[in-house]
């Protein structure tokens, strides 16, 4: 006991040091206003403009993505009351795992608590399902599906990030018939940067991999329908396993995989972070079929989603700030150093109203600590003109040290 | 590829061959008539009294539960938008975590995105936080917290169920300095009874060992303010780590763990499925905050259940029906046939319109397959009869097979 709470302390004494330790921002979100939040402080509350949300689309506040919630809130419940197999299975889950599986052109696709519960337990299933299992993995890969391959009898490869020679050295020197997987992301969230599908679906065919693509940042952005990368490059159909969320563009919560129908009943029949667990509550599943249903039909959105990116990318430049270069919707501004990262995200907080969660170690390397900018399509011209100005401010006052 | 799917049509067509096939009922929850649920069948539509939800208390079809959801749903938006860092944290997050700390009388609790999270997450970062570490699990914990043990560094110690004597011997063998954790539940849910908690601590203050309680189908139901077996039996403040769900008794969605401030701090700051996923959708988190605010001061609920339960038990006993000893509100009825199981199951269903799960192998052993009943303060006596009923006629059927 004692020894334990010493190392918690010695823990948390050393992440403070290292200026990591994260203290959360309680913003509340609301729906009206959004992506203006509501901040209390000393008793009062002020407007924040959020430019961290993960909701790209803005649909976790559509009027009709909300009426699709309550109705099913009021007619079935709070709770979805079981396990899948224990009563918990719902038409309504049955029609979304049916929505996910046409949206992106496979057989069947399956429901998890979250997008990072659906990796873990998938790729955890997939490789411990046969001896020898070689798994290939971005090294910018997400911690979830780390922690699916790390926990499984394995043999991790990590190949340098959407690196395609990297990974064919890798896979030509594997043995022949060992099964093998190549797991990675189309978008990659922190550097904004996207993976050659294509190119690794045809490394996977000459090498007889298995393939599996998070399409957790792409999902309801990409391609004519929202099917994601895959979809805007035509090469949906080619890999074995896509995954993605309903927490982030479809705007509600839970996660899924989508593929041939007897691989999703093998992870439906073996999968323990599937089987016990209590499944999606009906307000959840109703809001994300409500929400996938209207974004695949809706292109303007995703046009004005992508407008506004470009819009805020030509005006950081304008304004001659550090940002990263992105090929997504995802805007990254380079800071470098942890405790200024914090500051300056600080600042625009405090000064301005505005936030963006600082981004530190371990979610990036040290040294590339960043402010990651998510403008959605509610976003206006006027709160990007008013957070430039902030920003420039920041770095004027923090001088050379944000350079 | 080949070899993968092979593999998949092997292993389904094996659980088939074993008669563990499951193939889920899709039932709908009706908020309205709880428990009666609506089936679908052949175009029509037909009422289902269901005796197997972990709804326990009927509080996700609660007026107020569903309006404290419709609350946060309509203000706050269907999603959160972010992971509790990064925008995902509203100050109904932290009313929630501060509710769930009082009712276990502990320093600080930390929400998950389900109870399967919570205890994955929270067992496997203590498990890894000291070398040489010692896990000793009861046989029969839930498959999520062998999930957080299997796949830590931490050697795991199996003793023998709700047994202390071996419990005990197996700690008196392990190194006297060697960090140690005894992970147990409260009430087993498949066998309906109750693990000695007082002295399970007696035996972790003696050998020096942290406690980790599932409180999962105990939570919101036993204990005056429903704090659990734990606080039943008055010995909340000697457990290390309580661990619930908020989506049985609490009739939501979600899971958490409550602990001294600085071990929270530390699994909030350490454990990868807390930090890299969205937090609790608003809608969810104002269905568990309304719901525990009511259950803490709601005797009259609590003593319906336990009432009702006890009810059902003298029925089945009356009828000569071979339940199984319970000592808590659940009351599992022995089969011990997996196919047979799932006959009476069907026969239930199909002709008298009730459904109880058939609970086959691996989540019990082979041999003891049962039907696991949980009558709610909504059941009435008229349902208990007629599920009587249709249950002696099955058995007096199916004859002496299901002795
Ligand atoms: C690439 C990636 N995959 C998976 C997840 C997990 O998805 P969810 O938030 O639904 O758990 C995240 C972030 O949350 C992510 O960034
Ligand atoms: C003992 C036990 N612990 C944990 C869980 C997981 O809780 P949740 O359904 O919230 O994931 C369950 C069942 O679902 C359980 O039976």
């Amino acid at each position: 006991m004692t020894d334990f709470i010493t190392h918690c302390r010695a823990h948390l004494a050393d992440i403070k040091t290292q200026g990591r330790y994260r203290r959360f921002t309680p913003l509340q979100r609301e729906a009206a206003t959004f992506p203006v939040y509501v901040m209390a402080q000393d008793g009062e509350t002020r407007p924040v403009t959020v430019w961290s949300a993960n909701d790209y689309l803005g649909m976790g506040v559509d009027p009709e993505v909300i009426a699709g919630a309550r109705d099913a809130l009021e007619h079935l419940g709070a709770g979805a009351g079981g396990t899948r197999n224990i009563g918990g299975t719902s038409p309504l889950h049955d029609a979304l795992e049916a929505e996910l599986a046409s949206l992106h052109g496979k057989e069947a696709a399956l429901l998890f608590t979250s997008g990072f519960v659906s990796n873990q337990a998938t790729l955890n299933a997939i490789l411990r399902s046969l001896p020898g299992f070689i798994c290939f993995s971005d090294e910018k890969n997400h911690a979830s599906m780390i922690a699916g391959i790390k926990n499984s009898p394995a043999k991790c490869l990590v190949f340098r990030h959407n690196d395609l020679a990297h990974l064919e050295d890798l896979l030509a020197a594997a043995p022949a018939d060992a099964p093998k997987l190549i797991a990675f992301e189309s978008v990659y969230s922190m550097d904004a940067d996207i993976a050659p599908i294509g190119a690794i679906c045809d490394l996977a065919e000459k090498y007889g991999a298995l393939t599996y693509l998070d399409e957790v940042h792409a999902v309801g952005m990409y391609g004519p329908t929202g099917g994601g990368v895959s979809e805007r490059d035509g090469v949906a159909h080619r890999l074995t396993i896509i995954e993605g969320t309903l927490a982030k563009a479809f705007g509600a919560h839970g996660g899924y995989v989508a593929a041939d129908a007897v691989i999703i009943d093998f992870i439906r029949s073996t999968a323990p972070g599937f089987i016990f667990t209590t499944s999606l509550p009906p307000s959840v599943v109703g809001a994300a079929l409500t929400s996938i249903r209207r974004i695949r039909h809706d292109d303007a959105r995703r046009a004005a989603l992508f407008a506004n990116a470009e819009r805020l990318k030509a005006k950081l430049d304008a304004a001659g700030l550090p940002r990263m270069p992105s090929v997504s919707h995802i805007v990254p501004l380079m800071i470098r150093d942890a405790d200024l990262c914090r500051e300056v995200s600080r600042l625009l907080l405090e000064r301005h109203g505005h936030y963006a969660t600082p981004i530190n170690y371990p979610t990036v390397p040290r040294g590339t600590e960043r402010l990651r900018l998510t403008p959605t399509p509610l976003h206006t011209e006027a709160m990007m003109d008013d957070l430039i100005a902030a920003l420039t401010e920041i770095f004027a006052a923090l001088g050379s040290k944000a350079a």
